[in-house]
């Protein structure tokens, strides 16, 4: 998607050799809707013709990204995995752990409950990064211990330097992603895949 | 918003007496990503008129319901408080803090990127419960700390029984909330306000 690949170089800022991207001013911490929209449109046609039931994402990043997705898939609904077990959901749920690779590096579990996800379903999974993997390996595990059938994940940007691709390729899960960075420096700005 | 009132009626999980109130199946957890953008149009009928530069929410159920909200705001930008710290944020914050009534009780930073709220701008809060108020007391104080324009608090859930409401009203914001709870428990089901 060349528009985000331009958002990316325009707005991205990069800290370190292939270590930190923030695109804070349109994906992360500020959202920009009408851009969301389109990146959810963009995501259909990588996903044309693929039945779809559900959306499955996680806190937080992934929800703002699926909600603006949600109209190019029907308005299907969105489901998001929650990171921290608070009094305000049931017992009943599916758990699945995600490695960390943030500064305290503490795994943490990742919940969806039950009742929310079930045998058969069609679940399209989506998030804003694919770096190592951990997290998008879990809400397939999760959608796995569903029986649910998880026809793909729509990621918005890849680090083709990190395993995390290649890792839920060889699950044989079908990621599409609309920017792929091969490279990321200061010096060298961002260098997309392909 | 008559839709609202029954839906949590209809799908509304209460425990105790005026105490849990669970809309995991539309807003919380699974959200319908139609309904969502009706409560928007609501919000916007609610604050008809009223300029909007930027909707100012907090991680994580308030993303959700912004996002969709904001076509209804002519695509305004969304921006999103954050809970915790990462190093994927920048040192240059506006930070406040959330008294917690969850289990734990320990109080906790909310933070917004100074890149991003700005004098002037003219903001709206949005959130999906407003009890003890201490969230929206939080962002409130960002908002000002920003020199932002607080317009107003668009609520999905107000509960009336709990002080936050009033406490925001005597700051001088105006509070709108979709569905006012005045009492809830699992014998009498929720009883709404007015």
């Amino acid at each position: 998607m060349d528009k985000l690949k331009q958002r990316i170089r325009e707005e991205g800022k990069i800290r370190g050799v292939n270590e930190i991207l923030k695109v804070d001013s349109f994906l992360n911490h500020q959202i920009d809707p009408a851009f969301l929209t389109e990146i959810g449109g963009a995501f259909r046609e990588k996903f044309d013709g693929v039945p779809v039931d559900k959306i499955l994402t996680i806190e937080t990043s992934g929800i703002g990204i699926a909600v603006a997705a949600a109209p190019a898939f029907g308005n299907v609904p969105v489901l998001f995995a929650k990171k921290n077990k608070t009094k305000n959901i049931a017992g009943d749920v599916f758990i699945s752990q995600v490695e960390s690779f943030t500064q305290d590096r503490r795994p943490y579990n990742i919940f969806v409950s039950k009742e929310f996800l079930h045998p058969g379903e069609k679940v399209l999974l989506m998030d804003d990064f694919l770096a190592n993997g951990s997290a998008l390996a879990a809400l397939i595990d999760i959608a796995q211990q569903a029986g649910a059938q998880v026809m793909g994940a729509a990621i918005v940007v890849e680090k083709t330097f990190q395993p995390g691709g290649k890792l839920i390729r060889e699950k044989g899960i079908r990621v599409e992603s609309l920017a792929r960075i091969a490279e990321m420096s200061e010096e060298k700005g961002v260098i997309f895949a392909e």
